[in-house]
């Protein structure tokens, strides 16, 4: 078990962000996991997936499409953001997915219950990856898949180049950092799992993109992150903690307002990507 | 016409570095335009297609292997990188692959010549991109496509995090700009498009990577830098224009020999792409 202290989701769960968050699907948020899935699915139609720190759950609901006959667990800290998961769910008419609250750290399964254990965008938030790997690896057969997307915060891009931006984007790598996070966890997947005992051998590692740069995605992107600033724990911690002032919180705010409506506006972000079969 | 001066390729053609850049195919580094190269040859067998500042040839070559029955020109400013290319492809037995050497900015060719008109990092050693986007658009058809891929290089991340790696690629980007060229091309293919008169519905912006974490993928990256470092281009511009001294360059070769033997370690670089349908 972990034995730090550390559990915290610090964007929090604000209703700009966690819309923002259902723009995710496993077509732009895990398609490193996609083939195995299907691979999964063909040897054993009634697979079983665990989708670790699920969020509001959009991500889980694509992955279910590729498995039909198979089942999903979908675990979170947060009972109330599997509550809005299962909502859309259930009006999509999903019915092989399953919600149950749970820390990554203590999973409540037994060991080797699941083929196939996926995290998106989870281990960035934790002050003991290391740990969470682990207990992954635990509840996950032998010879089945840990599947893992980590974003990595320096791999970000944007243009136009608006200063402000730049400043915004080191506020929030600090607040990561400052929440017990990490700026670049994509980078370290490899490191993170051969830590966690992994033979090499059994770790494919990649990267992953998201490009914002059509009109609503910039829209999606440009109010999720202006809440943050507004009113979300990103603008009380940065101010609190001395990372940023309530200046520079309104200038950010002003320069996402601007990148919205700028017709050539593109915002690039990478994350590190790994698939490790468990020996 | 480009009314700039600048035309040359900033890295130089040393063995280390263009066996580095043969490990580059469509598929590690054309994956935007693979779909599309294939729809173009189910249209229209015979599809013609340029690829533009073609190098080593190694990426030309495998695009070749999706259209059998079309055929590709592929041009470079340096005779002798074509004469390596062709050299390689005549092993291979791919016949429908001929080549011109050729300045992107001056195409030998007529007006709507080309299906498929493609560039993979060659805008980034430019310092008139829009004119050579201008340049390709002409020679390809109405309806048919530019397909352009350019490094970010704020968009690298390595692993573990060498201070004298850090200084390798401020030292790089520095270069680069020092030639002529850009650090940040990926972010603005979509920009440099617009100015180039294109619609912004006529473009499809994303971003693709490449990691390099294997042994092999290390030894081949790590030997291509540090050979830059010993010999190349890139050592005697940094210390002439005192961008670093002999000593940091030491220091970067050592990291390079370090991070190339480091089990954990990973390279991640992310390049911005762009589809362009020609009006």
């Amino acid at each position: 078990m972990a034995s730090n202290q550390h559990n915290s989701y610090g964007p929090g769960h604000a209703i700009p962000h966690v819309k923002h968050h259902e723009w995710r699907t496993a077509e732009n948020s895990a398609t490193h996991l996609i083939a195995h899935l299907q691979s999964g699915a063909a040897q054993n139609p009634k697979v079983r997936v665990l989708d670790v720190g699920a969020g509001s759950g959009t991500i889980t609901a694509s992955l279910a499409k590729y498995i039909p006959e198979g089942h999903i667990v979908a675990t979170d800290i947060s009972d109330d953001i599997l509550k809005r998961a299962k909502f859309h769910v259930d009006k999509e008419g999903i019915k092989n997915i399953s919600y149950q609250k749970a820390s990554v750290y203590e999973l409540p399964f037994a060991n080797s219950s699941f083929d196939i254990t996926h995290a998106h965008q989870v281990l960035t938030h934790l002050d003991a990856p290391v740990d969470a790997i682990r207990e992954m690896l635990r509840v996950t057969k032998p010879g089945g898949i840990v599947s893992l997307r980590e974003v990595d915060m320096a791999m970000w891009c944007w243009w136009p180049e608006l200063p402000a931006l730049q400043l915004f984007h080191e506020t929030l790598v600090k607040s990561m950092v400052d929440n017990g996070g990490s700026g670049n966890a994509g980078r370290q997947l490899l490191s993170w799992s051969m830590k966690a005992d992994v033979p090499r051998e059994n770790i494919e590692m990649t990267f992953g993109t998201w490009c914002h740069c059509l009109p609503e995605d910039r829209e999606s992107m440009a109010d999720s992150m202006i809440e943050r600033l507004r009113f979300g724990p990103m603008r009380v911690r940065a101010i609190e903690r001395g990372i940023a002032t309530e200046k520079d919180i309104d200038s950010m705010m002003e320069a996402w307002e601007k990148w919205k409506v700028t017709e050539d506006a593109v915002l690039g972000q990478t994350s590190g990507e790994a698939i490790i079969r468990k020996a």
